[in-house]
């Protein structure tokens, strides 16, 4: 077989070990499923109490099968359940499905279950799905091996599914399969993943990427266990245009505690998630039906959009409705070019509008050729980049030909909301058109539609950057790094540090001093102090060599008792910083998931009120990170706000990038750098590190 | 009768002008309607071009009637509309419908039209609805004004109708009634105002509010022309425990945009709208589909409830999303207390949860008793409000009997979400538990819904403290007022200053700063200069009388130059605030919906950015103003944030109630007051006025 997981989920043969004759229990349902959707594959259940279930022969074991099974499912308990692998695996079955609970998400027995499980599969090299896992569904080649019940009770799939589902509970599996068949959407697998003890989420979501029956994924993720092929895969769905569309629980605390009480899982950082999706162009759902009407829209993923949207409705109430919840949603409303205001203008009456939203108006559907050059005007502008047309039923019949029709020419997305009951609509689907039935839900699935649109080729783009970038690591980290080496060390990757000057006393201190220019800043030196202020190691604004000296005694004398272990090698002379137009804070962590991350805010006590700061994954380029300081709230403080002078983003994004190489070529040796702060001074001054920390892995593990 | 708009809303005999045989037309569609539904009063088609209409007598003309009937519908053309409503009057008709559009909505004639008609309505006293409207529909006695084809093609009310909406647009009236109809909710009266050109959304709002078939009333606004019966009335159906559910249209700047475009309505300040309908508990609406399941949550509103929420739930992954969630959406999810966690973990097994969310696992609904006992415990416990049970339909249906026991003997709200197809939904529904079938939809309902609940103390306080500051207005407010005069006013009201003195000239100024202490702060007195900074009028920490002399002489330099027409008064000298925990700005406004109104944030530039400031209809007291610098994200700052002395925001308080008396004091003459900036001190410090400033009414319109 092609995949390594095509045993678990394309099997052309099943076995069922605790085969049951019921359809209502774990063991019968997915053989009642097999039977009654007609699986082609040979089905081999297991259960010595039987001569046959569902029509089949039953095996009074594994061993006296006739032939090795491409895939075993164990509907037993969890104490027989890595025996019977170990049996599974002396059979020649290569792949098993563990549905028992009662493994790691139970408690201290629980988890030592799972550990032996996890050892025979690293021996054996068998495939074993959850445990803990409501198993899957192969809708294209009708192989079902979970037990759930949904598949009964939604309409059979005339198409092949297109669609595939991933989680990490199967009651979310359920409710997503189910609201997805309800839109009308054929499903290729739905795939439950469970304690995901040898194969996880991210192994899943690869064999989706990779496979033909798979256009979209929906997902629900709880924790991400395989960081790096989950980007990898990510880019990779993102690269063949399938929209990958994830849940991720645990967004609030009491979300997160939740999360880890069901799964043991650690829910992460959602800052991260959330611009590590972005940067991924992963779709982070907010809602399962949104999550349906997503599928449903990746039926057209094919048509062109964007984020400028046009609306276009036949009452003005309405209009301004779908401007605020589309802008609300991170869309735009361009105002249409005066042109193609005029064009309007010329057909609308004047009750209506023209500017966008257009109110063209109940009157105008009278008009079908008027309504077709407005279509071909809205299809061919460079002002917009998506078209909403919003109509009560009845209206929206009348303007379908002409949809149909400037769609059939002209890649640009167009999408119906009918807030009544079209007869069209179906023939607007088949014409590329995808329909909404209510409003709220529209904006709620078109708005990250349309961001995934947009956000393609910067993902495109980040995705070159991080081949580009190569292997991490390669750089050793010294030992130890006082404030000084730490600042020489990052500006060898670019960051541009403040001018200053190492002194062994009070008059070295001066001569630096009188070097730089005064007024200046004293700093005691030593590798072994990261907080500096705590134990009084800072002195700004000292004006002249006898308050120098005056603060070189003092500060030893404060050091010396504050933290009497630390090893001091001197001072540190800076010129007091001035005129500077804002302070940013630039830090690197390693994320247990993501790998190396920047964050990117302003310094200083509001900021972290605010919560104001911007997140990528590693690598960033100037660009990148011009992007992050815009996405910051305060921004505006850097460009020229109420009259100040503008800043040097350009220096600044240098450094930060240069952080951002630093912390590559170091790996994770450096579980944390941070410039704090990285003063920008205004436009063509540059901007400096003022002071710079790197905290060695073994010194933030042990801490 | 005892409503003056009963003719319109109650009418007991109708006549339609323009009448047509047509039901897919105007003039059609109501005769249509009050045929179909059986209407039990008199109708009278007006049309000479016809002898019958179905079914009825058609007359020639108003005048050949053979009585005055309470109500006459006018399917007339805009310019027809006034002679015929003139006739109406002449005929002893004291309420009419005007359906036409080409009004105040289209242009300099249509306005003229308006004008004309609100003229005739002043000088005749008739009661007018529209012009530009749909219409109306009064349920519970089948009295269809309204041609609106909705009513038709949804399931026939048995019950009597319990919910009125009312809507500045037809098109979402229409909308609105649909979905709390398929919501299954009787409705009791259809609105749709149309220009509002003689009666207004707050006087329809009124009548509802007295009216005994409303216990609850959507609506959809644009604008709001009259805020002081707005906010009586919205108090008034607060007191009733009423819930008044508004969606306000013109959110973002497009939309407002589109609201002007549409009905040259002004949107109004948003943060104002969302301020004053919380602290007038209306629920501010995000989505229709959302009213319509507000609606259905009225009819279980004697039930109580607030914003701590249990939830129960069959999942894990369910009840991590569902906190998640509830928390986004503003509710609280506790972790219930150790005896009720105690008492759960002897039911539930191990891999479930116990803490909050709740996750009972499936296992459970084999043992009814536990059930029962544990909605017993979450319906007596103190730790919560509402108790939330999510389970698919087959695990809903088993706790159905438990639930609606419970229910039977406690008032405590227990909302439940099918993810399935329960059986039961109808026997919970009649034992006060409201069922949904959506989580995200559940979530977007309940948590409004709590708040509801949860605020309706807050807003009969407020109405309270409303009532006892009486009338406004009352005090003059003198022509000119510089600096130190405006805080003398606003220090007779509470609002502390700064220890100040006025200085004559600079001998006096050496005077007073001896006598204040240095270093001292100078600042231009004038009347004449609001913006001192801009024409060089002020200057901080000035340390010794050679210095101050030497400030005074530039001073009054620079100022002659930049401001050579205002009127000099002297200097003000003030000792140089130190050690102020925070700076606040409070200011006072003149909404033109909502009258005076403050807003509270702190001050500097990166609060503008961040818009953290907090706004209240006044009055406000102590303890509003507490709450108001608790909204803000910044409070922590006035509240030891790491580690810094708490602010004395008592002082605070009291200063800002303070502004608050003497904007009700001056009442409209003073446009806007300001303090700017409160400097807040260490707790038992105080909080003094730095500069305050008050805009006449009078500047601010010539501005």
């Amino acid at each position: 077989m092609a995949h390594r997981l095509d045993p678990l989920l394309a099997p052309r043969s099943i076995a069922l070990v605790g085969a049951s004759n019921q359809a209502g229990r774990i063991g019968g349902m997915p053989l009642d499923l097999l039977r009654h959707f007609e699986f082609a594959g040979a089905v081999y259940p297991v259960n010595p109490k039987y001569e046959e279930v569902f029509g089949w022969r039953c095996y009074a074991d594994i061993e006296s099968l006739p032939e090795a099974p491409d895939l075993a499912v164990l509907a037993i308990g969890a104490e027989e359940v890595t025996p019977m692998l170990e049996r599974c695996h002396a059979r020649g079955i290569r792949a098993a499905i563990v549905y028992a609970a009662g493994f790691a998400e139970a408690g201290a027995a629980g988890a030592a279950l799972q550990a032996r499980l996890e050892a025979f599969a690293a021996q054996s090299g068998m495939v074993i799905a959850g445990p803990n896992c409501m198993g899957f569904a192969n809708l294209n080649i009708r192989a079902f091996t979970a037990f759930a019940a949904i598949f009964k009770t939604v309409a059979p799939q005339q198409e092949p599914g297109r669609v595939s589902i991933v989680t990490q509970s199967g009651n979310v599996c359920s409710a997503l399969f189910g609201l997805t068949r309800q839109q009308g959407v054929p499903v290729s697998h739905f795939i439950n993943t469970g304690n995901e003890a040898v194969v996880d989420f991210s192994q899943y979501l690869a064999f989706l990427a990779q496979d033909s029956g798979t256009d979209c994924v929906l997902g629900y993720v709880e924790e991400l266990r395989n960081g790096p092929l989950f980007i990898d895969t990510a880019l990779r769905l993102a690269a063949a245009r399938k929209p990958l569309v994830l849940y991720k629980a645990g967004e609030t605390e009491r979300g997160a505690a939740a999360v880890q009480s069901h799964t043991s899982a650690l829910a992460g950082d959602m800052a991260l998630y959330r611009a590590g999706f972005s940067q991924l162009n992963v779709i982070q759902a907010q809602d399962f039906s949104q999550m349906a009407d997503l599928a449903m829209l990746s039926g057209f993923r094919q048509r062109q959009g964007g984020l400028r949207a046009a609306v276009i409705t036949m009452s003005g109430a309405l209009g301004a409705i779908l401007a605020d919840k589309l802008i609300g949603a991170g869309m735009d409303l361009p105002v249409l070019p005066e042109a193609l205001q005029q064009l309007l203008r010329d057909g609308i009456p004047d009750y209506g509008m023209v500017s966008n939203p257009v109110d063209v108006t109940g009157n105008i559907v009278n008009n079908p050729d008027f309504v077709r050059t407005v279509f071909e005007a809205l299809a061919t502008t460079d002002a917009v980049d998506v078209v909403v047309v919003n109509a009560p039923g009845y209206l929206l019949d009348r303007m379908a030909d002409a949809l149909a029709d400037v769609c059939a020419r002209h890649p640009r997305l167009f999408v119906a909301i009918d807030t009544g009951a079209a007869q069209s609509r179906q023939k607007l689907a088949a014409a590329g058109v995808p329909v909404f039935g209510d409003l709220g839900r529209a904006v709620q699935a078109l708005a990250p539609w349309c961001r995934w649109l947009a956000q393609a080729p910067a993902t495109a783009r980040w995705a070159a950057l991080r081949e580009a970038s190569g292997a991490v690591g390669g750089q050793a980290l010294p030992a130890s790094l006082n404030e000084h080496q730490t600042k020489q060390l990052l500006a060898r990757h670019g960051v541009a540090p403040v001018p200053e000057q190492v002194a062994a006393d009070a008059d070295g201190a001066v001569a630096a001093a009188q070097a730089l220019g005064w007024p200046v800043v004293l700093k005691i030196l030593s590798a072994d102090i990261a907080h500096k202020t705590e134990v009084g190691g800072v002195r700004l604004n000292i004006a002249d060599a006898p308050a120098l000296r005056e603060a070189c005694a003092a500060m030893r004398e404060q050091v010396a008792k504050k933290a009497p272990q630390a090893r001091i090698e001197g001072f540190l002379v800076q010129p007091m910083a001035r005129g500077g137009v804002a302070e940013l804070i630039a830090g690197i962590t390693h994320d247990p998931v993501f790998g190396p991350a920047l964050t990117v805010g302003l310094g200083g006590v509001l900021t972290e009120l605010y919560r104001d700061a911007s997140h990528r994954l590693l690598p960033v380029d100037d660009a990148l990170v011009q992007q992050m300081l815009g996405e910051l709230k305060a921004w505006p403080l850097l460009d020229g706000f109420r009259g100040r002078p503008l800043g040097d983003v350009q220096a600044a994004c240098a450094s930060i990038a240069g952080l951002s190489r630093a912390a590559l070529a170091l790996g994770p040796q450096a579980a944390q750098i941070e410039i704090n702060p990285l003063l920008v001074q205004p436009r063509g001054e540059g901007a400096v590190a003022l002071d710079a920390l790197i905290v060695p892995a073994a010194a933030a593990t042990s801490a």
